[in-house]
């Protein structure tokens, strides 16, 4: 039976692990101060288009997501999100025990807006009683979202002028960047992003690596005593070479974009098999995650079949589900997944 | 110009000047293991029925939230609340600097309900990720509430059974409790409190003294160690007996309540005033807050005349005020003020 | 029998308590946004000759520290300190709670030095695994110190150049002032200390008010948002002017001063008393803190018949105890104490 | 040039690659919940005799110290440890980061006695300003420590008894466990280490693995909700099986003890090539580190030839340096450095 489950569910794609082994005996630096880690990040600011950005890697998204915003806020401060971001829900405290309030903004599908954001930032500080509350000292966003919706060139243009003007730095979790950028209907380019925001990272874990995530400060004076964090936060990895062997390989030659196209391409096609037989969908999106809501008296005969997660209960007959693709689902899995749809729903 | 903007305009009631003057020269003493703070704890035991119950003073209310639930909850645990608890608005985030997430629930009329908590806490337990969300570790309310509101005794039983089903410790900040007990209507005696939840505090700041909280844990192995967290928390007063000699004043022949019952009923007069003139209120309470919804058009000859809050923007053309009374507002101010109602409005 | 165990045994100097009856019932906006508040600051600046300086009052010490600490560093930054210091040993962890580790060096008579400072910053600077320990971001001295020995001018110079030299602010716990700038010997005066270092306080607690501290920064670069600070850290008083009264009085027609020196000409006394029986003291001091090393033979009788503190076993024969005067120690007991060391040691 | 600077210079053991190689494909649940997870559970509490144990697996040293640290201790306790214990001095402060201060004792040879603990719980305890100091909730050590001196049998069951009557945890920091184990003089076997405390962890970074620290309560009623700590730290890996896929690989026919063998074995003949040329120690020891002390003029030279780390300056003409040997370090390496040795020393 093949999962859906989630885009985590393998090892790596077999170039890493010939990286790996290629690499095994080097001897090696530890902490990321070693040849691969700064190859690495050459090719990033390369890809990205970043020539003078400053690059860190991390190992797991929550990790990164506490570490950033450490190194961002003062202690009065918290973090404008959506009510659905990672960190705000699935985080465990997370940002929240390193002192920050998550200060949630209503998100359908996902998403907040720069008028909400500026709203938010407009009422803190026209509050006589602003001393008094957690102040707006930073935005976080994920690209894609949680529900696997992504933001248009236009809305992150929007979203990173309100945070110049009032001074505070954008940061943006790619922790599935690729299929975001690889999504049909996305007109955000790579080079794009490290001019779209302050701070941005690069999602391994899920998008092909065995994990890590790279992060990319454009603004490098966000990043300063950045290593003294990373440590303080658990996230120093001793043989950080592994970091930089996987990134090498995955900015080597498109190989990142190549395999978030392919997950993107199966959820099209899973997209496409529910949209066939009118089955609606949580939400709207190209990416690797589809939402289809579906009667609850064929959830049984589906799990059966395919693995996938039961996402939310919609009303009395109806559950959303999630498929997720990933740079490992093979076509098969796809195909027995359509005609399975085709003949049972 | 009479102030009715908060309830901790004025100093002191006479009686604790008094006894901080008759008590000066008195050597003990500090950090609160004085005579005065035995004898303060010894009436706050009898006149709340509670013979073994651990009785601590603080100097202030965001202080004392901060500390009770800083000893109450593991790091992994977040505190149920209403969306407009004093802990999720107006504390600078003071909770999540301890590191723990306000769990924030929707209170209308700033209450929130046995159901609600019991649906949380089950929807935690029920999900499969919820080791990535932190756990629901304890029930904060506040009694009143911040619009003025108060729990029957009957809502604060079934809140307490569902902590007691779920193993977790009800916290009730009683920043005013005294107008809370002696509103009109309240079916809550002071005797009830040490049952209905496991720790409470008795405000001082709002309700006659300069400043101070006695925080009351009926449930004893709560408390364990608990001065050690006062300490760690700055609010260990050097001279703590200025904390003793205050509930010791306000815990004499029922002065406390007396004091609070005062600024009820002059509340009560505000609040009759208004409705004689079919004023609506943003909220119906009974205690030492009235909030009426005032055209925007009377607004600037009101403040000429009295001290008020504006609260909240109702629509286009009102305004939801807020007028607090206290143990120090005398009745000619409120003749006052009801006479310009009756002539103005 | 008199009492010499600390200098908080009393409540306030009579002029307080006349300050606080006089203006009870007067009507002001709470957190140290009212007129007293303003007119101390006022009265500070000009004490201190800090035109510009930026002026807070907060009610404790531990709580002070804390809140100008975590408004001073980063996360990954620690406090150099004394290892005697009040942060590092008698704050129940209350800096560390905060984030912050407090980078303890060797402190013979309570003192640091700038050579011990500059050692340790260059030690850290040159360390190639410096991003694995926290970095020293700030230096926090007292003065007078726990052992009530003071720094010189020149001392403090030395220790504010090497702060400059490498970028991180110098604070002064201040909570024991007065008896610092007047014990004889002291070259140092009030106007020097703002330019001496880039915050400090100003101690009430200890020196004749019922409580409060003085914040002053000098680099008012250093306090940007402060307030907000002083409430997530649960300092900001409801009733602020409690504190602005305290201190409007205490810097009226130089009060603090003569209460200070008041209690430094009694511990001299009580210094020379022992001094005359050859008795040695565990530190050479000229502050109201004094730590004669008595025979512990001895101790018995003298305790009957005074208060002190044990403060430290030095030998199998023989202990230092500390004697504290303050504003409240009268001319008598001082007398009787003399009296009783002459005819009895 | 071959490297001795540390053990984790090199990628994984051969076994490990080769293992995630053939699973590369498998579809698991991730965080952890794997088959691979659970056998490797399986084999660990086979190896250290601890059938009841509860196993976690993290990903580094520093995560698992906080993490731990932060399960067990409550906010006003801090954790008694050696001077030189990495959580004092190689952490970035993070366990002051996540609230506890520190509480270390002086450690001669990185060792610290149950004496030292004995007399630290009883000096807080009969101190009677104790509530105004961090309490003492933990003791922390490392086994081997980081002058890789080991604790003997006897040493491990005074400081466990210690714990025992003052009902404090005893947690052993593992990240070099085996070259502990496996040194020649130690008496301590895998099956003690469970009952010689309460918590202990499995090194697995500095050991063979790519990274992974495999943590054992054998105290279970410490590890509560300890997946929940794990998340909030940042510690839980997406692709959880790869720790679990790595410890069943060392958990395999004693390939951990083997590989950690080999580098004791390694060692032992880098340091019987110094003492043949008289050359003296830092330390004592008997597992994979040595600290020889080298004349200045001698650094250079040796330097040119071999990697390893300047430790220490000792006096003016000489230097501590580290040689740290691995499971990778082959013995033509070592025996090049003795020759070395041999003819240039």
């Amino acid at each position: 039976m093949f999962h859906f489950e989630s885009d985590y569910l393998e090892g790596c794609c077999p170039q890493i692990l010939e990286a790996l082994q290629a690499t095994n005996l080097e001897q090696t630096l530890g902490y990321g101060e070693d040849p691969h880690c700064t190859e690495a990040a050459r090719r990033i600011r390369y890809v990205f288009d970043c020539p003078d950005a400053d690059i860190h890697f991390l190992v797991g998204g929550t990790q990164t997501n506490v570490t950033v915003i450490s190194a961002l806020l003062r202690p009065h401060q918290g973090v404008l999100c959506a009510e659905s971001a990672h960190i705000n829900v699935h985080e465990t405290g997370a940002v929240e025990h390193s002192g920050h309030k998550a200060l949630a903004l209503p998100s359908p599908a996902g998403k907040i807006s720069a008028a909400q954001v500026r709203a938010a930032l407009q009422a803190h500080h026209s509050d006589f009683s602003r001393e008094h509350m957690a102040q707006p000292g930073m935005v976080y966003i994920s690209f894609p979202t949680e529900l696997g919706t992504i933001y248009t060139r236009q809305e992150l243009e929007e979203l990173h002028q309100v945070c110049q003007d009032w001074e505070i730095p954008l940061f943006i979790d790619g922790a599935r960047l690729g299929y975001g950028l690889e999504a049909s209907g996305c007109d955000v380019l790579p080079k794009d992003l490290p001019r779209l925001c302050d701070v941005f990272y690069i999602g391994g874990t899920k998008q092909g690596a065995l994990f890590g995530e790279a992060v990319v400060f454009s603004d490098t004076r966000l990043s300063e005593d950045f290593r003294y964090f990373i440590k303080q936060n658990g996230g120093m990895l001793a043989k950080g070479r592994l970091l930089g062997i996987q990134f090498e390989t995955l900015m080597n030659e498109g190989l990142y974009f190549k395999l978030a196209r392919h997950a993107d391409r199966m959820a099209d096609r899973v997209r496409a098999a529910f949209q066939r037989k009118r089955i609606p969908f949580l939400v709207e999106n190209t990416t690797n995650q589809v939402f289809p809501i579906v009667p609850n008296d064929l959830l049984p005969r589906l799990e059966e079949n395919f693995g996938f997660e039961r996402w939310q209960i919609v009303d009395e007959g109806h559950t959303a589900v999630r498929f997720c693709t990933s740079w490992a689902t093979p076509e098969s899995a796809v195909d027995e997944l359509g005609g399975f749809i085709e003949f049972n729903l």
